[in-house]
């Protein structure tokens, strides 16, 4: 318990504060005294127990693991359990799980009584550096991910490194690809940190790599809530990202999808005119070992990155790099994406399986 | 089409106007290229054909009649009909209809995308005066109304006059109870307007009372917009009223039971030290001649007050009246809650069920 907690500000029209270290499960407070818990089944009972025993909520609703739980008709049914429970107008929503679970508290927390006080307790490396900082919640629909929900910013969040230690190695390296895309992005410090034998559950490195890649997001969202501007830079390999999980039907986990949309990204960048920095995200891929893909046809593959949700009626925006941490939107022409496309999936093909790599460049 | 257009200006955070007039659904602009049309299955079909022509939206979505279409279910089916479209973010939603369907569209509107454009439409008074101005949408659960939504304002309303000529005189004047509610809250000039002989739909006082009973609550909702203050002075009769409602399920109609409950708390605001202004909601009660209720109990009704949604954990605070247009909210002692509400059902069974009878006080 004498482990420092580092705290990352997110500043805006609703500040609030992000807490990283040990044993913060047992040590979170909050105003309001009516309090409905929602976690996924999956989740480990230590943790669950710890949070009841810290925030005694009226009423504790499970959901089911994982994307399973992001539908508008798991939603209907976690309202219910907080309108039976009576939960009043000035009682909170609190989320413990990985983003999937975070997702749909928070959008419960937005809509019941047409929006109440919403805190989350992440419990996944992608639900910390993504998922609970930013505001963004909601469900996904039959016709894709994340067609609905709200902005609707958490008044604190916690982020328990104690839980990370429950993942398992290939999951905790999925998720560092949002970590480091907070690097390329933004914080090129991080790039070494992320790679680094300390960043790991109970690792030296953890808690401060951790915190600093929140600080990424938390910075970029203080600056512009809903995604007007700047915000867009988070979607750095995520537009390739998006279309690879659909074309496998969702096989492909999220943080390796982004880990190979961060090298497509880097090659349309350096293609454009940017420095080169492919020799980063291939050093991530070789470090993260992500499941091989199957061959793929552009075509199939563009047609999903033409419907990505980023797309507005004008058409697909890339995020690309000039340089690290110089992000930029762009458009980008169809023979250049096909192009990088073969390369990419060159690239790719040629990704040892074995263990780590040293480091490209 | 030389009618005056009346425009009512609603301040705030996103401004916009409403407008009230003869005609509007063939005029109305919208700045976005792709539309979502809802409306319900009982609009009758040549309204939806004049907007369908004025618009041209994408697509055109059908809902059930009245608060059937108020469902976490209905909803989930809307949101994947706009997906197959897509609808983009610079896309709008359009609702059509009376205040369930405009409830439920502008609770899409929200969600979808995590919030598109909303432009309203509605084709009935209560509509018009109530559900149009204001940002709240949303749905009901099993457990309740309305505990679901979202606070999201329209960019812009049209009341079309032409539309209340479908509404049978009962629903006309059952609708009349909120802008009588308005007159007895702020502008005691609709209180004699609003019991005119040309208040009715093609009646020469139908538009300007109309804009004059929106203008109230626009006023308010622009100095309030998430009900942190002077906007639950429009809940008005509406505690009593929510219990009539529940306690009949749901077959007294909405404005009917705001009939009855206006008048309920008039009697409290006189027990609790006010002018007596009973006389003006009998009027108004002999004028609408709603549903008889059958006997009540008052455990019964009161177990609803306590459960309604604007209690807070401290419980039911009835909003009141020192004079006409001098509302405030107070706490009122269980013994003259169910005093008055003795004395509350016995003016109610006096009500004659003969046409009009004249004005009281």
């Amino acid at each position: 318990m004498a482990e420092t907690v580092r705290r990352i500000e997110v500043s805006g029209p609703q500040p609030y504060t992000v807490e990283v270290g040990s044993g913060l499960l047992t040590r979170a407070q909050i105003a309001q005294s009516q309090i409905a818990l929602i976690h996924p089944e999956d989740l480990p009972a230590r943790f669950v127990t710890r949070v009841q025993a810290t925030l005694s909520p009226v009423v504790t609703v499970v959901v089911p693991a994982r994307d399973d739980c992001k539908t508008m008709q798991v939603m209907a049914g976690v309202l219910s359990h907080l309108a039976a429970a009576n939960l009043p107008r000035d009682g909170a929503v609190v989320g413990l799980g990985g983003g999937a679970a975070t997702d749909l508290a928070g959008f419960v927390a937005a809509s019941y009584l047409r929006g109440v006080a919403f805190y989350t307790m992440p419990t996944t490396l992608l639900g910390m550096v993504d998922a609970a900082v930013g505001g963004k919640t909601g469900v996904n629909l039959p016709e894709g991910k994340n067609l609905v929900g709200a902005f609707w910013p958490p008044r604190a969040v916690w982020c328990d490194t104690d839980t990370l230690e429950t993942l398992s190695p290939e999951v905790f390296r999925e998720g560092a690809a949002e970590a480091y895309k907070h690097g390329l992005i933004s914080d090129p410090t991080l790039l070494r940190r992320v790679l680094d034998p300390e960043f790991r559950p109970g690792g030296a490195l953890l808690a401060s790599t951790l915190a600093d890649a929140i600080a990424v997001k938390a910075a970029v969202v203080s600056r512009d809530l809903t995604e007007q501007g700047e915000r867009a830079h988070l979607n750095f390999g995520h537009t390739l990202a998006h279309a690879l999980e659909a074309v496998t039907h969702h096989r492909l986990p999220h943080g390796e999808a982004v880990g190979y949309g961060m090298h497509y990204a880097a090659r349309l960048s350096r293609v454009m005119g940017g420095e080169d920095l492919t020799g980063h995200t291939l050093a991530f891929l070789r470090w993260q070992r992500p499941t091989p893909l199957p061959d793929l046809d552009f075509q199939a593959v563009n047609t999903y990155m033409v419907r990505d949700k980023k797309a507005d009626s004008l058409g697909v925006r890339f995020v690309l790099l000039r340089d690290l941490a110089q992000p930029y939107l762009a458009r980008v022409p169809e023979a250049l994406l096909r192009q990088e496309f073969e390369g990419w999936q060159a690239d790719a093909r040629g990704l040892p399986e074995t263990p780590r790599a040293q480091e490209g460049t």
